[in-house]
């Protein structure tokens, strides 16, 4: 797949309502995913969903998220998942409670997710997952051991099915709203980081490295 | 239910791995729900797991979702649900890559979504959804016609069975790692809002409302 692949949408990646809202490139499902630091991850437990928060990275096409290898969602060599993206961008303010609304890119990737086995791919996609949440990291840590390894579980989703979703700018009211004497608008919301906090044993005045404030 | 009664864990939503991250307390799932803006609603459509983002509100111990009534996931009076909201606070970097993490809260609602039906409830619901996204809001905006209530569907699911948990503080690195020279800390993630920008029908100099700039 290349970044112009039609995200080929099945009927449950075809966006039903609102479907201005959608996009329909690759470049931009990377967009979303790229952007961002937790996906929501579920899956299908004795019938019911189950939806959890999860690091993740992502190699071209493949989506990785990790966790303990002890980790009862993560036993399953093989099974249906669905892994959801979503940045919220601001608040819509409308003149009537109806058309309130966010502002948010979204991205929803339906599938199957597969527990990797193959120990270089699983050392890839540790690496991917690292320097998604931290970049430029994994060559400043010590890397993992084979003990390390032997406790982490990574399970991989192809991103052949998934949809985007976007809403961006003002609200959207009724003409015969417009007269009100009603504010409305948007409040942006954006995520920030912090300044670095080092840990207790980082020597007094050692400058925080490059990779970390580059954030 | 008061804000003592335990979160009354059942199987599923026992903290398997990692529970001394876990918190057992009803205020902690309140703390967690009110803080957050957008959720991850989980259903099993065909068999398989569907997670989308969606807006919410809390009216003691249930908690409410909505969309458009044309919403395929929407249609059902009934279904088993997951509905979690994530905080994403900081980023932890570690000596080695295997203690990279992050700090976040979670609550994950299991339980059954049904379609909210009765009139009191549906606007007492939407009006608590509205003020969870934009306090002082319902007062302000025009409320909803006969014809957009129609045009709106509103999930409930009760809080008898959900989860929290929490990771705060520094990276927990290996007693061997202390000693390398590897910066390690974190690096807070804070969600903050920007200036309010009125949309092109508000008249030029209106001030905006307090309830507005109050975030």
């Amino acid at each position: 797949m290349t970044s112009t692949t039609p995200l080929s949408p099945s009927g449950r990646s075809t966006l039903g309502r609102l479907h201005e809202r959608g996009r329909a490139d690759r470049a931009d499902l990377y967009a979303v995913l790229d952007a961002g630091l937790v996906c929501h991850f579920g899956f299908v437990a004795d019938g019911a969903p189950v939806v959890l928060p999860a690091g993740y990275g992502r190699l071209g096409d493949t989506i990785y998220v990790h966790g303990s290898s002890g980790a009862r969602w993560l036993r399953s060599s093989e099974m249906p998942a669905c892994l959801t993206v979503t940045h919220l961008d601001g608040i819509v303010y409308a003149r009537s409670v109806f058309h309130f609304s966010m502002n948010y890119r979204s991205a929803v990737v339906h599938g199957t997710a597969r527990l990797v086995t193959d120990e270089t791919e699983r050392r890839d996609s540790l690496r991917a997952i690292v320097e998604h949440l931290a970049p430029g990291s994994w060559e400043h840590a010590r890397t993992p051991s084979r003990r390390e390894l032997a406790a982490t579980a990574v399970l991989s989703m192809d991103l052949s099915e998934a949809s985007v979703k976007v809403r961006s700018g003002p609200p959207k009211d009724d003409e015969e709203d417009l007269t009100d004497e009603v504010w409305a608008g948007v409040v942006p919301v954006l995520p920030t980081f912090g300044a670095p906090v080092p840990d207790e044993h980082v020597p007094a005045g050692r400058a925080v490295p490059e990779h970390v404030t580059r954030r």
